[in-house]
């Protein structure tokens, strides 16, 4: 990966990564960077096409092995149209949910095989992984009504059950206890600007002159 | 695979698999199975929505590699919504394409990596595989002739070239000759009577009273 930087927003329903991002985003650009903002399913044309019939619709219209393999046809779109081309260039990549947003809805709270999941990241990704992943943790009860308040009609995944996004939020803590050199857990509670000095302490290391004080 | 049989037809562009399935499904009615007609991409809502998607559009819409992923996505929900219940209850199933057309449109003749086709065949394909493939064996340039003769939107890959015709015809060849138990090669040259009676030759062991004689 030359000279650009992939960070991944993660997290389950209405946990605020889309402020964060573009928070993070402004202030990465006044610090002179070149910043792409993008997100997952989606990010290039192609992708687009596959969210929109990822997202909509009845909650059991795809199976969550289907899911997965849509979500991986939509992610190697990106890769090759978007993400890859950016970070070439020497980009700063924020993106709205990555490949652990597979492993956590389509596997820990769907049921999707992890091996399965784990030869797609093998064979998919290639060399497009984020150095950093915050992951937004937050009640799902809290995060369901934060979404649900919202106009958005791509609700196929806020309409499964409690108990799905239960276990979606442990799906993300484990994979983040899992690799804590390339995660950070993002308290998600409280309001935008508390939450974004917590993101800013969750890039330690990688901006050295962005730090809390801008 | 309790019950049903499934025989899956398989080649080029425009080699006549349409007609044929129509043709070996009325001969099976008439013998009185139940027979379920089906094709890939597609077979199911959710997979045909899929194949509007992969196509349409330019010949350089979807990489090999993101195409093989569309077409396993819809495969495994055509698998779970049409073939298995259609075997389960003891159905004929004909299919015109299946998972050979993978490893020869996306691998053979696109490049796509065959370790990741095999992983998915592996994963997404359980027990649902084909007793018998017919491959449908034509000079390139006579079946695209043929094929671009038809009224027919779904172009894509019609659109590329000579040179990815002959390497998809060799892929489907090489594929027949490492299964021979399961697969069988048809001359697809001539008029349908003629491709039929080879049909009839390809499906020995299957159909005892069926035969030439019908």
């Amino acid at each position: 990966m030359s000279g650009g930087l992939f960070i991944s927003f993660e997290g389950g329903e209405g946990v605020g990564k889309s402020t964060q991002v573009r928070r993070l985003a402004a202030r990465l650009q006044a610090a002179g960077h070149e910043v792409v903002v993008t997100r997952e399913p989606g990010g290039s044309p192609g992708a687009e096409a596959i969210r929109n019939l990822v997202l909509n619709g009845s909650a059991d219209r795809w199976s969550p092995v289907t899911e997965t393999l849509l979500m991986y046809a939509s992610r190697r779109d990106h890769i090759e149209r978007t993400l890859r081309p950016a970070l070439a260039r020497g980009a700063m990549v924020l993106c709205d949910r990555y490949a652990d947003s597979t492993r956590a809805y389509q596997g820990a709270a769907g049921g999707a095989d992890p091996g399965l999941i784990s030869a797609l990241e093998a064979f998919i990704l290639e060399e497009v992984r984020p150095v950093r992943t915050l992951v937004f943790d937050l009640d799902p009860e809290l995060g369901l009504a934060r979404a649900l308040g919202r106009p958005d009609a791509e609700a196929r995944f806020e309409s499964k059950g409690l108990d799905f996004h239960r276990r979606l939020r442990e799906g993300f803590l484990a994979i983040a206890r899992a690799e804590p050199g390339r995660c950070r857990i993002v308290d998600a509670s409280g309001d935008p600007d508390a939450v974004e000095a917590r993101v800013l302490t969750g890039l330690d290391g990688l901006f050295p002159r962005l730090g809390a004080a801008g």
